[in-house]
């Protein structure tokens, strides 16, 4: 029952798809590109989205929902937008299908203008928000959309570049600059927050270089991360789109002082992406790690018994421990619920999270806990007639990896509660000291071209901030600037680096005004 | 700024579009037959799908998603399914585009096989199941999926009848035809529940006819609502396919025996539909009516002042009243969030809804009263210097219609509780014997023909069990069966009606095992 896992040092790629395949969160689908999320990556999605939501409305944003489809001409509209989306767009022609006369179907009855499948929507909204505001009293929007976007990928990963992902957008309207670029920024400390105490993913807040924004954006900021194999990973941006969306749909608005101006937009985004940025930060050769703030399952407790006279007062054992966790009341509801069903499941909590009693009879006990270790599982409680003659319980925690003999009395929420915040803060703290050693100041150009390919990480580099340089070093080494940090020092392998004194571009000779993080990057 | 809405007599559809447009609700989008579902009109969704959802996963569902692209051929695998959609497929054919040489764009790169863009997933979830399944143990599947989906409709109107929409398809699995009916049943009560209990719509939980199937379906289950205008709606679907699916996609399973069968499916679903019925069957002349289940302002909290020395003492007031409903620590948290905005939006509860207090300089108060009234607002509370000097508020509800002066004491959230659960059973009431009585037996087709045109609502009447009496009706009458009802009493407008006795079809004269409810319908 147990999944062969493919170690990462071994092969680095494959253990990603096997973790991925092991926990059953996602498969390739029939349509090339696409993935099918399945329940157990699907629950992590929900459990994201609950987490951003939240701090969505509590930062005054409301949800709305835009067409899918965006008019071909709408494209044309902003220069760089469609220069950057143009060669990557699902182009809806026909409205039906007709028999081809070979037993097969064709496409049928060719529309006026094509459609394009949003693979981002700054058009149609900011087509929509031209009708939505008149006058100052208008502003701010502040609207999210959850959605789906399309972008015809060639070389699609599951999670980090499929060819449709879910996301979500915020698309939002002000009546100053400064007004949305407060708001951009405010939207990048939400996303840095929900990396960092969510989903224990510790991010560089930054700035990107011109030739990295956003196809229409005057200015893109981006949460950075560290994955376990050197390279970056792009998990949020934010961008302040200053008045190049508003022009380009005159979003016109009559000003305090009665005058009329072009409105200021911002719009900003994660996806499913950030899954696989979980994934890659967490996991290990025994497969998927899940902070406890996002695992679906919180707690697995497998029953452990040979002979059938032993079955009956082990199950009862179980689920008086079971209920020890999650109250009698939820247990008889889940129990109503679960029918015949082998896994009985119990909500923990009001986020839709749950414990599990693994009551399956089909497997081994030893598969039934590689199964909730592939699965990401925090904790496991497995318990035994030996365990029930000493009224206790064998507690095996994923993060930290420990096996401990616990009295059955101390299993308490309070207990349960203490052993996931354990866990959340160590995978913080274990992937923070890993980006630190994986991360170095460098001054020579030569020394950076063959660190890069030993020493995979983040370089701390000057840069004489032209894109002449930054076509150099990526065409040379395939590492681009993941981002101009916002912070004044980073921490390194070799101790915290000042990243904002000037200095010399260890390419060009020119001076720099501080250092700028170089990595190759998914 | 209140915005005028035809009434109901003189133009049902344009009241209607009327009430979603004052109510902010949705609007037409550029491309045809899409809507951009506004802020409010989507909040009223989210609590939709909060109730739903919670209700799938306590009946053992989870969530996942599936891609929006399914290849031209599987459509075609299932006889009647295509039949059912080729007509009103999107398909994608082009993944680019390119500049046409006349400053416009033109699609580029055919792909190799045109994809569609998701009417509904039973193909493409059946090509995943058929992966899923192997054996008995991996039964039941019981997975839900939140998305979008297209079908090329040249009638549109706004939550209706849209050419994208959004909505839930529950897809499952069974080991036995009995399971897949149990499931099938379930949800339709699901289904009931949430539009009875929730949504105060009162529904007919029935089958439909042979013609009235889904594309693919064994058998499919409804529940029909009554509209203001004596027209049906179809609120739900929950269909038993047989092994039409799981044959056509190959879904086999070894059977607890060591046979190999294949599966039996289930799908269901609803729809942005709902959020259409919930409009025709509450709303009036003066705008949306919301049951407070879902509506997402609770209570506006209107201040009324002349005199700028008058303003500070009613507005502090006004947030006293509002931070007896929603406490004080709330009213602070939102005042940090909300800034300089007008509208101070306190969450009240854990499920988002919320309790405003409309602090617009520009607006009367007239106007601030017809805005919540026309936006489904179920409390409005009305505060003046009269009532600040007697420690008073006007308390305004929106059902019943009633102005009570309350003691700034009695405003609590048990009295709020109240008001709102008040609201919440006379709107379901209501509509109860609205649609009583508008729900009729009769028995002789031509007085049916006259009725249906004076008096539109439910006609019970004897049918034969023929398609070609329902098609004669059809043609005829613009009149469909809706479904043949599960209750064996419904009540009309002259009484209790027998729908399970025999009796004789007063179009083709053949003996008839019932009634079934004709209506014409949205």
């Amino acid at each position: 029952m147990a999944t062969n896992i493919t170690p990462r040092t071994k092969d680095y790629n494959q253990w990603y798809l096997d973790v991925i395949n092991a926990a059953g969160m996602a498969d390739y689908s029939p349509v090339r590109g696409c993935m099918v999320i399945k329940p157990h990556g699907y629950a992590v999605w929900e459990g994201l989205q609950r987490e951003l939501d939240a701090r969505f409305k509590a930062t005054g944003h409301v949800n709305a929902y835009f067409p899918l489809f965006i008019p071909m001409s709408f494209l044309a509209k902003e220069a760089k937008h469609v220069e950057g989306f143009a060669m990557e767009c699902a182009v809806v022609t026909h409205s039906g299908l007709e028999p081809d006369g070979k037993g097969g179907l064709k496409p049928k009855g060719e529309i006026e203008e094509p459609l394009i499948v949003r693979p981002t929507s700054e058009t149609i909204i900011g087509h929509t928000y031209a009708q939505w505001v008149q006058s100052w009293r208008d502003l701010p929007i502040l609207v999210n959309q959850w959605a789906n976007v399309v972008r015809w990928e060639m070389r699609t990963r599951l999670f980090l570049r499929t060819m449709e992902f879910l996301w979500q957008e915020g698309h939002t309207a002000h009546e100053t600059w400064e007004e949305a670029e407060a708001e951009t920024r405010r939207m990048l400390d939400v996303y840095a927050d929900v990396a960092e105490n969510v989903l224990a993913i510790p991010v560089h807040r930054g700035r990107k270089s011109p030739a990295e924004r956003f196809a229409g954006a005057d200015d893109t900021y981006c949460i950075e991360a560290m994955m376990q194999d050197g390279k970056a990973l792009q998990a949020g941006t934010s961008h302040n789109l200053g008045q190049n969306f508003s022009k380009a749909f005159d979003i016109k608005f009559q000003t305090r002082d009665q005058k009329v101006a072009h409105v200021w937009t911002t719009s900003w985004g994660v996806s499913t992406r950030l899954i696989g940025a979980l994934i890659m930060t967490h996991s290990d050769d025994d497969g998927l790690v899940l902070p406890p703030k996002v695992a679906p399952v919180l707690a697995a407790i497998v029953p452990i018994y040979r002979k059938d006279d032993e079955k009956a007062a082990v199950l009862a054992y179980a689920k008086e421990l079971l209920a020890r966790l999650v109250g009698a009341d939820a247990v008889a509801r889940a129990e109503a619920v679960c029918g015949g069903r082998e896994i009985l499941e119990v909500p923990y909590g009001s986020t839709g999270q749950r414990v599990v009693l693994d009551l399956r009879d089909g497997l081994r006990p030893p598969d039934k806990f590689f199964h909730w270790e592939q699965r990401g599982v925090p904790v496991r409680l497995e318990v035994g007639p030996k365990d029930l003659a000493n009224r206790a319980v064998m507690a095996v925690t994923r993060t930290p990896r420990s096996k401990n003999v616990v009295s059955a009395d101390a299993i308490t929420p309070a207990w349960f509660d203490d052993a996931l915040a354990t866990a959340q803060k160590m995978l913080f703290e274990r992937a923070v000291a890993f980006r630190a050693a994986q991360t170095r100041a460098c001054d020579d150009y030569a020394a950076f071209k063959s660190a890069i390919e030993e020493k995979p990480g983040f370089y701390a580099m000057h840069w004489d901030g032209t894109k002449e340089t930054e076509a150099k070093i990526k065409e040379e080494t395939k590492a681009t600037i993941r981002c101009i940090p916002l912070a004044d020092v980073i921490d390194g392998a070799d101790g915290p680096i000042s990243m904002k004194t000037p200095g010399t571009d260890p390419v060009s000779g020119k001076p720099s005004e501080g250092r700028v993080l170089f990595a190759r990057a998914y």
